[in-house]
């Protein structure tokens, strides 16, 4: 019996969302190593595609990989009331990025259904909303789950530009079926 | 008292999503008209965005919105084990689209929480799943909601790079704080 609760329907699709972004960053580093050339500097068209974005004004691929992680860790943390692990922001290439997120959802892993189950009305506040707050349930379903997909998917668009070759099962990282 | 059930953590998140596309089509019609100058053809701008994709083997802008609507009304559907409205996919404008997400939102509302409420495992098939299925819950959280949010954030994509002033509470769509 399966059931619908606030860890549910947060906590394991967020996992195997970042899992499926792990899996996208192994296709990206094929992709940059078959495009790599013999007279590009080292790292040519690793460095290039995690500084690619979709116009100048929008966070490049790099971060949109950060933010992903850190609306995982961030805003699980805020729903089960524990402080959120600070990551240093500083990664560099695909290994560290699939890195940081081995470590999200490692630290998702020791979030338990009960730490997060029935805290609905547990009111969130944050520093820029400047005084005001927002009940849990909100924050999960209005903020958290929508803004989590949409940094996995920009991240998903921005290769998607560059011609890496992922697909929509890519970013689902497979169904259940029976 | 807020509840988190298969009804709460899918139909108004999505109607909310829905009601945010269609603010982000009304600043795309105003970014259309700002661009069309008087020697373009009538209605050239508009018709250049809503075609407009990030890369050759993407569906465009206009097939995001739709797709992104087939999500809501089939989803919710299967979810509710009721029959979804059949759309034409003929929208060639601005208003059009705003007129299928309008019918969509409106549509959501004829589905209630009773509906759908506890009936997380009732079996999903669907024709291209060969006769296999997967759990409502394992469709809502697995599939429905990331893939919604994949065509809404695409279709927001599309503008972003065509330079359409929207930012992130477009999306969003304003938060519940008090």
């Amino acid at each position: 019996m399966q059931e619908t609760n606030l860890y549910t329907v947060t906590v394991p699709p967020m996992m195997k969302s970042l899992k499926a972004l792990s899996g996208i960053l192994d296709k990206l580093d094929k992709h940059a190593k078959g495009k790599q050339l013999d007279w590009h500097p080292k790292g040519m068209q690793e460095s290039a595609l995690l500084q690619s974005r979709l116009i100048s004004d929008q966070f490049p691929f790099v971060r949109q990989i950060q933010v992903s992680c850190d609306n995982a860790k961030n805003g699980i943390s805020r729903l089960a009331g524990v402080k959120a692990p600070v990551y240093k922001d500083n990664e560099k290439n695909i290994a560290e990025l699939k890195a940081r997120i081995d470590k999200t959802v490692k630290f998702l892993k020791t979030i338990k259904p009960k730490d997060v189950v029935g805290k609905e009305n547990a009111m969130i506040s944050l520093p820029y909303w400047k005084g005001k707050h927002m009940s849990s349930f909100d924050y999960a379903t209005e903020y958290l789950i929508p803004n989590f997909y949409f940094h996995v998917t920009t991240a998903y668009s921005i290769l998607r530009k560059n011609g890496v070759a992922i697909g929509k099962s890519d970013y689902i990282g497979g169904l259940p079926l029976k």
